[in-house]
């Protein structure tokens, strides 16, 4: 546009921040962009921050000084949070989701782009405060949950692999058990994926026993990582788990496989103080 | 917000259009969020349209009727795309990316989401007139590529896998060659994955012969799906493909292990007619 009036400038800075979330924009370039005066982009993202703060779906950070500028970072209130999740429990509790051994078939949620940005928006509320430099998940059913964290959280996703392949480099590998099958499973990771003491937020799909997840920190141990955080989506009530802390998205309750029947019900985010 | 002035519509409107792309939203849900006429609704959706249209950054479908609204369908430029792209091939051809055997390491590209979520933009605008259905990738790299794809065409991901696991119910199997490692791979898929008769857009990381992604056409054939486009994000000048048509974003034209040297160029994609 050559004209910006103050109407378009507003969508489009709307645009532009929320494509870019956390992404610092010096307001230099805003004014530039728009032709206008800081004191002008000033008093937009006034607006901006207005509108996100009433409808509780993140703010905007700013940063004074040479180096600062505005950022968008992503949230989403409690009232939605429990509309997102409900609506996943609802889905969870469908009789045909239940496969031989009571195992659930779960790959159509993982599929689905619309859940998977709410639950990105979810996670990166739970864990804006975690100062995360990298998220790591495990092959293949955590991925999309994963890169729907770090979209929201601007971070960059880790994968580990259950078999060592020829375009990684050098890996390292741990043994672990998986609860869900009960087999023993090699867990993988190149060792250029990840810089030495980085702080870890270790994403899943599901969590039975925790064996995975417990075999993931193990992993991470050896790159001398920390982890500030574990999520999954959907965890079961029992047995209990490997690992100490973790946040849930929803809880699988119970799966009558002779009955064709599952409960589920909101997993235990709530209890985290991220909402509070 | 109770009282909603039109600066802070127009905030509000692009957030909720932007984070459902494609999904139609009735003008009569805007009317009532905002206690505004369809008048002004509609004269606030011209002003959003032309923002997108001057930033080629999408634009606003409006359907009339009874089941009618306004969905966002999100765009990239020539030369926003151009710019992406470029980058993306300064950041192959670092030397250190080269692995025995002359294969890239590309993890890092494929887990940083700033890059993805452009690279899936620039597959919505390729892939927008396809009537698409889903959107199948095959495990691991080319899952993030398939969602960045996905949020943006709006369409649900299906992975193929390499393993048959217990958690997936029954599924077909097709054996292949693939063209990178030249071993055997078998390529499952859950048969209540994908319903018979989809139009698929098949998504991948890297093509060198092309093996796999003919691997996946035969696969997709058993369950009578139409590939309406192949997307790669990088491919190789050699060899001949296996597959006729398809779209890549890069190209490696040179991999010098000796002299650790790579040569790139953007792909394929701007002879498709996507953005003529």
């Amino acid at each position: 546009m050559e004209k910006w009036k103050r109407s378009a400038r507003l969508v489009d800075m709307t645009h532009q921040l929320l494509n870019v979330p956390y992404q610092l924009i010096p307001l230099t370039a805003f004014a530039k962009r728009y032709h206008a005066a800081k004191s002008s982009i000033s008093e937009d993202l006034t607006i901006i921050q207005e509108v996100l703060h009433a409808e509780q779906s993140g703010q905007l950070e700013t940063m004074a000084g040479a180096s600062g500028g505005v950022r968008y970072m992503p949230g989403i209130g409690v009232v939605e949070t429990k509309e997102v999740l409900e609506r996943l429990c609802k889905r969870l509790t469908d009789p045909e989701r239940i496969l031989p051994g009571g195992f659930l078939f779960m790959s159509d949620l993982l599929g689905d782009p619309v859940l998977l940005h709410s639950l990105g928006r979810i996670w990166a509320k739970i864990f804006s405060h975690s100062k995360i430099d990298v998220i790591v998940t495990v092959e293949t059913k955590g991925i999309p949950l994963a890169y729907a964290a770090a979209f929201h959280l601007r971070k960059p996703v880790v994968i580990v692999r259950y078999d060592t392949t020829v375009t990684e480099g050098s890996v390292v590998t741990v043994n672990t058990v998986s609860g869900s099958s009960g087999r023993m499973k090699q867990l993988s990771l190149a060792r250029r994926s990840l810089a030495k003491g980085s702080r870890v937020l270790v994403i899943d799909d599901y969590m039975k026993a925790g064996g995975t997840a417990r075999g993931m920190i193990e992993l991470l141990r050896e790159f001398e990582a920390e982890v500030v955080g574990v999520g999954v989506m959907v965890d079961s009530i029992v047995p209990e788990k490997l690992v100490d802390n973790y946040v849930s998205l929803t809880t699988v309750t119970e799966v009558d496989e002779k009955e064709k029947r599952i409960h589920t019900t909101i997993g235990n985010l709530f209890d985290q103080g991220a909402y509070s």
